[in-house]
């Protein structure tokens, strides 16, 4: 399932970190729906011109990373 | 009700799969509201086609497995 | 307030119940602003043949599954 | 604040209760954007007929029933 | 930071009065991204004359609520 | 990681600053998706007169809150 969850796991060091993972979750699940990277790619500029595109990507990575976040308890202990 | 949650739990073994169950539970719900196999067929295409659909659709699914996660207490022990 | 919440309550004895009933609730909602059964029923093909559509409905019932999963700590004693 | 949180408070004797009073927040944060009744009205029928309106809409009271939820714990206990 | 959150507090006395905070937060965030009065003004009456614009307005406070109610521990103690 | 979350932590002292960071982690959201500032700077005048795009972005930031506000127990203790 690592094609879902890089190295299947929701616990990071840190909280840069985590949020990486929650942007690579959300590609993750579009490369799942749209497994054709070419159609992925020629999507790609049209949706990285588009501020509400942008807006909404943006907004789908928050969500993930309240999951991610929850899961290493904010990262409150253990912080660098 | 097996038809709208497989296995009938929200139990899975890793994250990997907790990702995939949240998946599939979309796409439970949409067989549901459109039981209809050949339109949901028919309209693959166009969907997968669009980023803003495709962004629509990760953010459901970031939903879910919101949901799932903490059903699972994050995979926090006995992970791999 | 049947109307609203079937039984009046959030608990279902299995995850594949509380999807149903994470379903019916925004149904009932709908119905709740729209009592009309003719005008749903009118709206219903346009928006069961549009992906769009069938997504957003799909993360509205992903977010009443979030709440009914809370109520029922996730079935996760007592489960079959 | 009654205008804002009907009885200012967020306990309701059972689920469908709390159901209604979801409903009703909305509608009253609605009302306090636009606060002149003509132009509510006004707008109702469009909205009340376009299924995508419905849905979102139900999407928002599925996002206030899930604080009047967790404020009631489930009605877990004392519920008829 | 008292332009971002009034009194610097997420702590209200009522839930109407936690209500109006979510509503207040929203418009500051839109604030902080449209600084310009002017455009702000001139964008308020399409916004609030269009029933998904509404709607989705009504969205955001009831994120921004939610996280004020667990703030405050749902008002159970000490309501009036 | 710096670039995704400033300072690598979830962590302020008000409620206010927390806000501020929740904007921040939106914007930096959207600069790892569209890299090119000229792109950003371009899209930034339609989309900041946009209402319905400033109300999204507002979702977005609420939602983000909610994880910092979490991360910070609410800042119910130490508070200024």
């Amino acid at each position: 399932m690592d094609e879902l969850v890089p190295g299947n796991t929701l616990i990071t060091a840190t909280p840069g970190e985590g949020r990486a993972l929650a942007i690579k979750l959300a590609r993750l699940t579009v490369k799942a729906i749209q497994p054709d990277g070419e159609v992925r790619t020629r999507l790609r500029p049209t949706y990285a011109e588009d501020a509400d595109s942008l807006t909404a990507a943006a907004h789908a990575v928050a969500v993930e990373f309240a999951t991610i976040a929850a899961a290493n308890d904010y990262w409150r202990t253990g912080q660098r």
